[in-house]
This record gives C-alpha cells, sequence and structure tokens, in this order.
C-alpha cells in the first residue's frame, strides 16, 4: 500500500479545470500563439483600464514591502462606491478566495451547504476541501430553483451558494425572487450570493444588494474585478457583509492575500465608469452578434446575463469534448462543460467582434 | 444574543499582526511617509531586483486574462534550479499559503499538529482555523528542541511545522538534527520545513533539504520569495513535496493563487543570483553593525541567522510595547513580540546601513 496523507474528503478533489492558456493550447497542438483566440475564461477582452494600468506601475517601487494587509486605500474605494463601513468588507484573492473563506469560516466536516445544479463549479470543491456535505439542488431552466432550495435547507446546513448572473448557464434571478428566498432562509444559516457578473447586469436588471446586506445579517455579498473591471491577472475580489460575518472571514484570511500590484489597480479600477460602460456595451452588442449567429445556425442556447452563451453542440454526450478539441485544433479556446454534467454543451465567452466573428467562422466548419 | 457563525475555534483565532504599513504610521502619529523607516517584516531592504520589474513590466498586457493556473514558466524556474519534476511543486500566494494549504489538506478538527514555542505565528493560525489541536513544545535557547518535538508527536498528530532559521528568534538548526528528527517521525505524520530566511545563511551553513525531500514521501520543504528574492508585495512562495504530497495540496489550492505579475517576476528572481548574493552580503553586514551596536549597548540578543535580530529592551512585561510606541513616534517601525510570549523582547529587520543607524540612534534615546 503506498503512502496516503490527509482526509478522504481531501483525496477525493478534483481539482478545477479553467480555461486552457493560450500558451498551453500554442505547446500541445503546435500553434502560433499570436494567431489563438481565448473565449474560454469570461475575461474581458479589452484588458486591463489604461487608469488601472497606470496605477499598478506607480506601485512597483514598493514591491519589495509586503502589501497592506487591511487594504486601506481599496477599502476606502469600496466603502465610497457601496457606501458600507471598512468593517463590512473583506478582501479576496479574487473572489474565489471569498466564497473558499466562507466555506471555512462556517462549515466544518459533516455539516452541510446548498448550491444549484448547473452552478459554479468553486462551490462544490470548497464544500468538498472542508469535508462539507453538498446538497445539490435541481436546476429550473439551467437556473436555480429558489424554492426548492429553501426546502433543500436542513438541520445541519450552514451555507447557501446562489450565482446570479449564474456560470456557466448565465441565467438570471430576478430581485424579487432573491429577496423571497432570503426571508425564508434561517437566520443562522449564511447565504453567499455571487455577482461576479453584475456589472454586465442592463440597469433595469440592476438591483440593489447591499440593501439587502444592511437587512440581513447572514448575508454575503461577493464581487469580483476579474470580469467586467478587466484584472483577471491580478486577483481581486470583496466580499460584504455585516460584521458578524466578516470578522470571521477576516480571522481566518491570509494576511496578504491581496497583492500590492493588485490593491492599486483595484483602486482605479473601481473608479474607472467609463471603463465598466465600455466593457457593458461591447459585450451587450457581442451577445447579439453571437447569438444572431447562433439562431441562424439553429443552435440552442441557454439566454445569457453574462458575459459568455452556453449553446448545445450535439445530442450525444461526447459531443461538447468532440468540438472543443476541433475548435482547439483551428486555434479557438472555449470552454467544454462536462465537468458540470452538461456534456452535449459548450460555454463561449464574448471577446471583441473579429474574435466572436473567428469563432462563428470555426464552428460553422466544425459541425458542418 | 447576537447572531453567531461558524464553529468556535474559527471564531477564538486572533487575527494575524503583521508590521505596521508605513502610510498608516504616517496617518496615525502626523509623521512625513518619506522620513518613516520600517524595519518590522523582515523585507529585503534593497526592494525587489531590476530583472523582477522588467519581467513584470512584460506582464502588464495580459492582466486582462486569468494567470497560468499551473504555473507552467515558474515551476520550469523552479525545475532547473533545484531538479526536481514539475510534479513535486506546489505554487503559494506567499509560502503563508504553502503553510495554510498543509493544514487544511492534512488536520481535520481535534487531530493535533506539533510546533514549536517563539515559532512562526502562521503554524498557529492555520492550526487553528482547522480546528486543530496544537501541541506546543517548549523551545530550548528560543529555538525548536527537536528531540523534545520527536517526543511530542501524538497518536493522532498529522503534521509538525519546523522553522529554520526560525522566525522571530532567528535560530538555526544544523542539517544534523534535522536528519536524525526526519529519521524518527512517524512515516504518515507530514513535516513542514519552512525555510523562508534559507537564502541567509552562510555557505557553510548550507544543507541539501531537496535530498531530503527524495527520500522522505512526507516532507514538504517550502520556500517564499518575500524575503531574499525582494517580492514581497508580489506574494510567491512554493512548495517541494513528493507527489503523494503535491497532489493533494494542488487539489485544494486556488487555482489561480498566485497572480501574473507574480509568476512573471519570480521567473527572473529565482534566476537572479546575483542579487541574491548582494542581499546576503548586505544582511551579513548590517547583521555585523546592528550587533556591534547591541553589544556596545549592553543589549541582550539572540544570534540571528535571518535579516532581522530579536532583542530584549527591558524586564518589565510592558518593556516591548512601551519601547515600540517610543520608535514609533520617532518614524521608526519594527516588530514589537508580545504575541508570541516574548513581552521583553523586540525583532528589528536588517535594513540599509543608514537605516540600522537611524534605528541605532531612535533606540539610544529611547533607552536612555
Amino acid at each position: 500500500m503506498s503512502l496516503q496523507f490527509g482526509p478522504d474528503y481531501v483525496r477525493a478533489i478534483a481539482p478545477y479545470q479553467g480555461g486552457k492558456p493560450i500558451a498551453e493550447v500554442a505547446r500541445e497542438f503546435g500553434l502560433d500563439e499570436a494567431k489563438i483566440i481565448k473565449l474560454a475564461s469570461n475575461e474581458n477582452p479589452l484588458g486591463m483600464p489604461e487608469s488601472a494600468k497606470q496605477a499598478m506601475l506607480k506601485a512597483v517601487a514598493d514591491i519589495g514591502r509586503y502589501p497592506d494587509a487591511n487594504g486601506f486605500d481599496l477599502k476606502q474605494a469600496i466603502t465610497a462606491k457601496y457606501d458600507v463601513p471598512q468593517e463590512w468588507i473583506t478582501l479576496g484573492n479574487g473572489s474565489n478566495d471569498i466564497l473558499e473563506l466562507a466555506a471555512h469560516a462556517f462549515v466544518q466536516p459533516g455539516q452541510s451547504v446548498v448550491y444549484a445544479q448547473y452552478s459554479f463549479a468553486v462551490y462544490a470543491l470548497a464544500t468538498q476541501a472542508v469535508g462539507g456535505r453538498a446538497i445539490v439542488v435541481a436546476a429550473r431552466d439551467y437556473g436555480h430553483d429558489l424554492d426548492a432550495m429553501a426546502k433543500a435547507i436542513d438541520k445541519d446546513t450552514k451555507l447557501v451558494f446562489i450565482a446570479n448572473p449564474n456560470n456557466p448557464t448565465g441565467t438570471f434571478l430576478p430581485a424579487a425572487d432573491i429577496e423571497a428566498f432570503l426571508k425564508k432562509v434561517p437566520q443562522d444559516v449564511v447565504v453567499v450570493l455571487d455577482e461576479a457578473y453584475n456589472e454586465y447586469l442592463a440597469p433595469e436588471q440592476q438591483y440593489d444588494s447591499v440593501a439587502w446586506v444592511r437587512q440581513y445579517p447572514n448575508l454575503l455579498v461577493s464581487r469580483t474585478m476579474s470580469k467586467a473591471y478587466g484584472l483577471a491577472g491580478l486577483r481581486v475580489g470583496f466580499g460584504i457583509a455585516q460584521p458578524a460575518i466578516t470578522d470571521l472571514l477576516n480571522r481566518i484570511r491570509q494576511p496578504f492575500n491581496v497583492n500590492s500590484m493588485a490593491q492599486a489597480a483595484a483602486v482605479a479600477a473601481l473608479n474607472d465608469t467609463a471603463f465598466l460602460q465600455k466593457s457593458a456595451k461591447l459585450n451587450a452588442d457581442g451577445y447579439r452578434q453571437l447569438t444572431t449567429a447562433f439562431d441562424a445556425m439553429g443552435i440552442e442556447y441557454v439566454p445569457s446575463y453574462g458575459n459568455f452563451v452556453l449553446f448545445k453542440v450535439g445530442n450525444d454526450d461526447g459531443a461538447g469534448a468532440r468540438v472543443n478539441v476541433a475548435l482547439l485544433k483551428r486555434g479557438i479556446i472555449v470552454r467544454p462543460v462536462g465537468n458540470y454534467g452538461l456534456p452535449q454543451w459548450i460555454r463561449v465567452s464574448i471577446g471583441l467582434p473579429e474574435e466572436n466573428e473567428a469563432f462563428i467562422g470555426a464552428l460553422k466548419q466544425v459541425l458542418a
């Protein structure tokens, strides 16, 4: 018998599979990096805002120093934008960190966590990592069934994850539905409302989740700067919750979890509303471009409220993987979602107009 | 009764207290940031190497993309330097991340972790965060008592932390002592050998811990790039261990834990031996400068093998805090270590010659 370490529940984890990096695809398929189009990780095709770049370059001089463990300047910027005290803010190494901190802070081995089928993969990983028992609630139309999720909450449930919009399906929950759900959840169960794609919502879909944080001491709103803010490479996310939750997250947070470059860039990006608007507009246009093509090709897709679209590429369970490889060979990186239980589907991120066009062209060839 | 979330062991954690950032001291004491000297966090007074800065600036263009979750280039550099396969490497958001990953991967609530009195504070925090039972072994001459630590290993012990050199005391364990210890540890107990300050050791003190990794499947060597490599602000550390350990760490590692700027800079810094040598030389000179002054002032200190010195400022338990505040008022930031059970002592990082001189001058005034 070979040596084994750690609890069974850790050994059972299958690590997160991210979008393939361009360099890796170039190595594997013998392609020219410059010609590869990556629409696999819901990144902002505009890259980072110039304001953030400038702020980051100013921070270079101090890289020999540890980051500010309290993130004073970044918390100030969040405070100003969302009108919450600094004591309500937890900074994360991406919102991935916020999601994991919640699992570590609130869930002991054997206790249960509720989340939806087809919701973000990190909910399952974070639950497994702490030995939690996953209560996975069947999706309704590829989105969350909040009534069923409320009913699924067990006596030992400590945490509920909700994604709005949801990744990888793109579904959206109207504010009234979430509010009705929050009213039903026992007050000792923490609800994480993961709004990673919030900035892509149209103005008429926007809602005030911070107002709910004021009302519900068991609510933790999670935000990321990896999507519309264009800072995926820097890893910045944050949580907003009342002190009963925030205190605990900060007790187990690694003190220097957000690095100095990331903190500096995030302050600038948070205040760059022009960049956010430009990103949202580009995304809305790209969504029309992709879905118009899908409609013309007779391809089924799930209406999306994020910066990506989930579309169906076949009726057999090998379809997603097969089409994925065929696209990779053509230098187009998308995301197969077999690991989400959606082996007949693929998720494509919305890119620049020419990237979307190249993807559509390659898809037509592959499906022909 | 107010609402409480999470297990008792999480609520009991007192968060890590880092060195005060310069900006914070300036705000609190009404001082000019430019005149403040920080010798509080064992940072490299040279800052980051120019090679790393240039590499980082090249990575700026890609910041809209997620980092490489597998850290291909950085692992290549580590592989080349230490002659270990990529499958033996875990990248961390600083070595703090490696230490926490070890606790999360190997320890369940109630199981025990062995570490030494006066050893790095994160061992206690990581143990608490997973609900582990701490077995704290009394120090011998402010350093690890490895014989006592081996005897302290219990039936339910899953993890041992050893720091060499140790922070905050600066003590050093010769290679033969560690090897004798490794032979005694049961093979299902993971030993973390934390070598954060390794690069400051004189050539005659250096030893080949990677050879032990080849021999002991239960050994995890932890390294940081926050000290001699000058990248504290970027957060890069790494672990080297055989796959039985490394697999598990990578299962629970956040996929994008090391950001793109950090990965790029780390590749360059790892190869910059000239910078390392310059840093070690500056440190050795600074150590002589500080200890010569301590000797002249009749101040007791623990001989140090790191880039800092622990020295005694009084015989009452208010001494460390009192002298710390008096130094802060003079714009000198050092580290009080009352939280380590050393309230009569202070830790000072070795700075540039003029910084050391300013610190000595201020200390003379304060102790006069």
